[in-house]
């Protein structure tokens, strides 16, 4: 009964319609042209770099796409059993008519062919989106982006912001910022002004979300103005080489900051919290970053008592850190949980941190999910994972256990799935 | 198969009467006078708080019992999928004869109507705990509380210890001590005698246990007799300005102090660990607290080595801590698995962390629950919770996984949910 | 459907001959000689001591073998709901005729004189080992082992280095390696030929692994030549008593020392990360030792990195950092998972520190488990309790889930149980 049931509420969670409030698409290229664009995701990249291939093979820049297909595609074997493979199972299976499930040495050719051949269409894009049933996607963009030639009502702008607090100390992202606002920056008060045009810019444009990744030992706190002039005289001489003192210190009142001008643009603040970057410098292009999952939500006690009208959308990287997220998800109104982040973003932890989120988060506060993908081609494989694993818990833990109806289960995965992302992100 | 046989089990466990081994009742108003005092428990209140209600909403003076009722009752719906709100549809249904499991604007009226009736009766005490299966229950009694005027085997007292541990550097704190002792408090040493007249205060009216929650950062200790001495001439003087190191210096004398008493006293000490107060002072009245899940039992070595004649039933606020506390309890003889706290109270962290005990703890050792209760009408839902989640394990994974006989499951959910009780606790 | 695609996963799965990766077998003395062996593995005393035996009756020196089973046997109903109840079951019903699940006052004479004779046998051990399905088993060796007089492709040595990391203040252990290695000790250089002249001896008797067990604090870190002569010379002149900062650089150059050392002599190192020793010093004999789960293996960042051609096969004690093994396996291509670890190693734990595993990192990767016995009996109920666990989780997430074969679940459980650790170790 168990089976049925959960095969009749996954049917119904397939037909609702997404906004994915979490990507890296790129608006001006949305989907793959080739394999390759598929194979090169750090997932594919990172996990066959782990099971014994060497970087330089991966990343060789002599090969071309199809041979770094060919590469890549001889080592799945490998890592077949990984949730990751099944996407690229996924993928292959929907849209390049692979029948069985192995993707391998013998098969990436005629695989490879099919993609360039199908993703050549104009329209391959919208084909995409439809087939996935995405309605709209939001964005992560650079702060300097300029946010045009594009349709921000599909393609929703959202403004990045970890260079702007971690990386004000290089003269190139102080220059490009320079650049962007029209403002020179030469103390904290200008510096200020080029932080508010940038959120000018993007409100303008479209954005909904303001969104930063944080490492664990991250804490946000105020700053004087006197110490934070002091700061940023340091880094505008000394740049990358301050004193660390200094550059924690601006890094905590650019946070701030930032919070502040959500808050004046009531825009939700997007914290993906506990990422420790570069602690594999060796390893491929974006399969460098790793966590120390002793991290608590108690950090952020400050920000989120000092800013009640900002809602802060937050993702944890450990699933450890889930338990804190529910909790305080549950005592303040501006916590909101938010989707299920990277190395925590396979069954068995979404299983576990779902449960817990739907037993005691209210459930107007749920965004369940976002695809985190850098291509279209991944929104629908990565929800089908999310949507089963949602289902299951509707029918096992809320229909079987608590006797609602489907209906009921099925409402709150809707909630869940897109009417959350409507209501908190205004869209 | 294991539905049929999970029922079973649940049936023998729902036949188990029960002495609840931690609650905040007042034995002199146990019961509700309406459906205003079960709404108005933390667990609604901050829920529907974080789901968007003012504070200044909900605990507006100048609101009647009913009219706070329709406050509350109105934001139901966005809090439905908890796990708390089903305990609330449980006591509606149980007493307040609602049929389906919907409560909000549309039945809250006849709902409260209701409650004012049947709540009147001057049985009502008595009917509530005779349809809950409670024969008794532990109370959370204040230092100062005279202990007279109820049933002592029925209403079990417990000296709760949080104030004389961390608020005796407030001067209300200590002329309460000093009045209910008949002992004034100049120095160490007539602290001490305070304390220790406490403890005889308290057993000769028929205490069981001692009790206290701790913040995450707080490791027991030994103080020698001449830092506690200064510790206490700096709280006699500024009172809660000492400087924090002199309120962490008594506040550890006085917890081993209170460790020795329970030893000379044969007292079983709760520990419940893990809380950070006032983490949220917006929030609604005793929904204000959250934690660190970054806690470890390491730091209780010291008292566990020290006390072997003490018994300590332990709490943990994050689930987390659940595997330290479980291999603490197969080492330490005088550590015992205590319930789930708060936090950790809802089905999915039950069901995780009641597997980890049951399959590792001697079953002599492990205190199942408690309902943490303010109002009698609570025991029966979360007890029925924690039923149906252990007949579940029972079923699973000692009927089905162990091929234990039904009779054998149920002895030990026995053991867990009563006879440990008794025998821990010497009731 | 899914209980008896279990049952043939099951079967298939124990029809795998193994190679048991790590043990604390005596190969002079691998089998025991009568139940007072079984019995007195520790996890038995502690359980028993921590259900209220006190350690005198049990580690009592003028007790016989029989009596000392006589005092564990009679307090075994209190641990009758444990895992490792359930392993003694299963050996006595293997080997000594017992036929129902319980061992207590009542039958334990019976059982002893069953295994005094059976045990007797000359041909005991390899009984076991063949009925077990063993076909090799790794040892852990001392630093100062001869080697001598066994076969080490059954047995097969590990170079295990606890003493030589934490424990060269010790005058004792200092003596025996320089009697083992035939090198006086005067400072770095000798101390480091030393270490040397022991992998040689290692390797050419056919040792496959150097393992380690380290506390929650330790960080390897590099250490100057300089400063480990200091520290040399301190611990050489003050012993145990050298300032604790010329021991934490001594270990730090020695683990160092030995990863370069297993990189030379491409040996795979395990690391078994975690253990607090002596906790309760109270405790029975091997029962003192816990955690503190705050550990991160952001602790062995610089490791991981300095050392790409050694393999590090990693054990965690808590569960909860098996989500960074699994991250930190699926980025550094010399991470490998490693079995499931003594607080860790109960069913629930393994299932869910398993299933992570096996959806997240390459099944190339994965050294299932390992059964960390003292005696032989232990290694076929201990891979049992595994292989169920397995079985569990290769029919419902994958057969199940994701619609494999059962032919590629049992093959994902052939690599996981033997193929990796063949591949691993190079045996």
């Amino acid at each position: 009964m168990s089976q049925t049931l959960c095969q009749t509420i996954l049917r119904e969670l397939e037909a609702i319609r997404l906004v994915d409030p979490h990507t890296h698409i790129n608006p001006h290229h949305p989907a793959s042209t080739s394999l390759a664009d598929i194979l090169g995701y750090h997932y594919y990249t990172e996990l066959v770099h782990a099971a014994g291939v060497a970087r330089e093979a991966i990343e060789d820049p002599v090969l071309t796409a199809r041979d770094r297909v060919g590469v890549l595609a001889a080592a799945l074997p490998r890592i077949a059993n990984t949730v990751q493979y099944r996407w690229l199972v996924d993928i292959c299976q929907r849209w390049l008519g692979l029948e069985d499930s192995r993707i391998d040495a013998g098969n990436w050719e005629q695989l490879f062919d099919a993609s360039t051949t199908r993703f050549a269409s104009d329209r391959w894009a919208d084909e995409v989106l439809e087939a996935s049933g995405v309605d709209a996607l939001f964005l992560t963009n650079d702060f300097d982006d300029p946010l045009d030639a594009f349709d921000s009502r599909r393609y929703i702008p959202c403004l990045r912001t970890d260079e702007l607090v971690f990386h004000l100390g290089r003269s190139e992202v102080r220059a490009r910022l320079e650049a962007c606002s029209g403002i020179e920056i030469h103390n904290w008060s200008s510096l200020r002004q080029a932080l508010e045009q940038r959120f000018t810019h993007f409100v303008s444009r479209g954005a909904k979300a303001c969104a930063i990744s944080l490492p664990p030992h991250f804490s946000p706190g105020t700053i004087s103005d006197g110490r934070v002039s002091t700061a940023i005289d340091a880094l505008l001489q000394h740049g990358t080489d301050a004193h660390p003192n200094h550059h924690r210190a601006l890094a905590q009142r650019v946070f701030w900051t930032l919070a502040e001008l959500c808050d004046t643009h009531r825009l939700p603040f997007d914290l993906m919290i506990g990422v420790n970057r570069r602690v594999y410098p060796a390893g491929v292009y974006q399969g460098q970053d790793l966590y120390d999952s002793r991290v608590s939500l108690i950090q952020y006690k400050d920000l989120f008592n000092a800013f009640p009208r900002v809602t802060f959308p937050i993702s944890v990287l450990a699933s450890v850190t889930n338990q804190e997220l529910v909790s305080y998800a549950w005592i303040f109104p501006n916590v909101v949980t938010c989707g299920h982040w990277w190395y925590s973003n396979t069954p068995t932890y979404i299983a576990r941190d779902l449960t817990a989120r739907l037993e005691a988060v209210p459930q107007s506060k749920q965004i369940g999910y976002y695809s985190d993908a850098y291509k279209l081609e991944f929104i629908a494989p990565k929800f089908s994972m999310y949507r089963r694993v949602l289902a299951r818990i509707l029918a096992e833990e809320f229909v079987l256990q608590r006797s609602w109806s489907e209906d009921q289960a099925i409402a709150l995965g809707r909630d869940v799935l897109r009417g959350n992302v409507e209501k908190i992100f205004g869209v």
